[in-house]
């Protein structure tokens, strides 16, 4: 049997990462090209003011549940075209829809954009009819971290929260002291601590990395909904989902941590390749079904 | 409402802890008495050698597929009684067979007692027919402890590993190094660090508490089954049951932790009257079921 991993593997460290903004974020929706998002599933523009949205919505789903979708890329790259099979999928078999978001980049538009645009997209949805309790919120990577300043934001402003949050890969230090960092670094293929150093300069853009509004690491995480965190063994990222899914657990959120062996970051990425992307997405997808069923949103 | 872990916690902290072995252990089947086990799971007694054992079987389960249980108390305490309904409800729910086993207690016997024992009833179980795939091992406390270094045996022996492992509250530092053992203190009714320095001592008889095979922590675990570990949030071991799943994810194990607010150590001993003692044992159910699919077992 091929090893499906591997041959994943060898063809992002075939080619060298590109310098520049415009070449990277072309190369990240090439890669994720690869994977082209399961047919079943319908596809929808939105806008949300200057911001373009997508919504998504498979076969014999409850339009009435939302997933709100933050996309990876260091808050510098990555699109609703990189991320649109790995958000449809999980969508599709929560039985839910989705709204996947292009919120702005960095370096052209630093923090707090980002947070802004995901906080624009949250009162669009409450602004068309969905309830807290009937909207989950996720994303990956630099989205994992976009997905917990949104919540905190909320809190902060005695708003209600989503039902749940999904996490894949959280980049939740922006100070980088992780020790997998170093520990996982020969058998990461996608993200060193350099490439990580380069993405926080152009989004914090100044800020102090250790603000937890940019690291949530660091915040005082008490009174957030469930959270699922899923994580691949083989990333240099891994010691920020184990250290998110501890200081959660810790200030009482109702936590699930899931380490997947040998996966890469934000594998779900390339579910139609991947046996253990689709499981993975399997169990994302269940969990979002049982924390709706919890939140009778 | 009621609140059901404050009505509990009270009723712990009632009473001071006795300070002799056999008054502890008495008082263990006695707190644990307050649950009786569910009535339709058929409990019969089996004999290992001069251990005495327990199988459990509930209504429509498959007795061909089985889970081996080490009932935890600090190596020195707790009882195939004290255990009766935890190991009864998780079998029934998941559709298995259960054996617990009475392994010998420190201070009498003493490391390696313990682990002799579960080897002998892993032997036993294999005797009976049941291949390793058809085989989950769990425990809870100094149960999850010995469960790690059951597998660790195993592997060291060369010998097929069981389909799943399940830890619940795991108590994997003996050297006691996690941080909750101080910043859970005062909200933990069961477990602080002086009772734990005084169960250490009595099991090790002056083992190194940092070797492997007591501190499974500290041990290389590749190569392990799937691993679902569960924990409270309002307990001193928070922290080994992060720092085991860290560990376990790093070794490349499919691992999956859930830390459950509020909850207390092996809180699922009282499900009786805990919603999220039922709803934990319930989601172990469903992830031995699972874990065994995946194996063939």
């Amino acid at each position: 049997m091929a090893d499906e991993i591997e041959d994943l593997k060898a063809l992002f460290t075939a080619k060298p990462r590109p310098t520049s903004w415009a070449e990277r974020r072309q190369r990240m929706d090439e890669i994720c090209a690869i994977d082209p998002p399961p047919d079943d599933i319908v596809f929808s523009p939105a806008t949300i003011g200057a911001m373009q949205a997508e919504w998504s919505l498979g076969p014999g789903s409850d339009a009435r549940r939302v997933l709100l979708y933050f996309h990876g890329g260091g808050y510098c790259s990555g699109s609703i075209t990189s991320h649109r099979g790995m958000v449809g999928r999980v969508g599709r078999d929560a039985a839910i829809r989705t709204l996947a978001i292009a919120y702005r980049l960095a370096p052209e538009a630093p923090y707090p954009a980002a947070l802004e645009d995901a906080l624009a997209a949250w009162r669009f949805l409450r602004d068309q009819g969905y309830a807290p309790g009937s909207i989950a919120i996720g994303g990956d990577s630099a989205g994992g971290n976009l997905t917990l300043a949104l919540m905190l934001r909320l809190r902060a402003m005695g708003e209600a929260l989503p039902a749940a949050a999904w996490l894949v890969s959280p980049w939740l230090d922006l100070r980088m002291t992780g020790k997998t960092l170093d520990s996982k670094a020969a058998i990461d293929p996608l993200i060193s601590r350099d490439y990580l150093t380069g993405l926080a300069a152009a989004f914090l853009a100044g800020h102090d990395p250790g603000d937890p509004v940019v690291s949530p690491l660091y915040a005082d995480l008490a009174g957030l909904p469930p959270v699922l965190i899923q994580v691949g063994s083989s990333e240099t990222l891994l010691d920020d989902a184990v250290r998110g899914a501890a200081a959660l657990g810790a200030a009482e959120v109702r936590t699930t941590l899931e380490i997947w062996p040998r996966m890469i970051h934000a594998w779900m990425l390339w579910s139609e390749r991947l046996t253990a992307g689709r499981a993975a997405s399997d169990h994302a997808a269940r969990w979002l079904r049982a924390a709706f069923g919890e939140a009778r949103g």
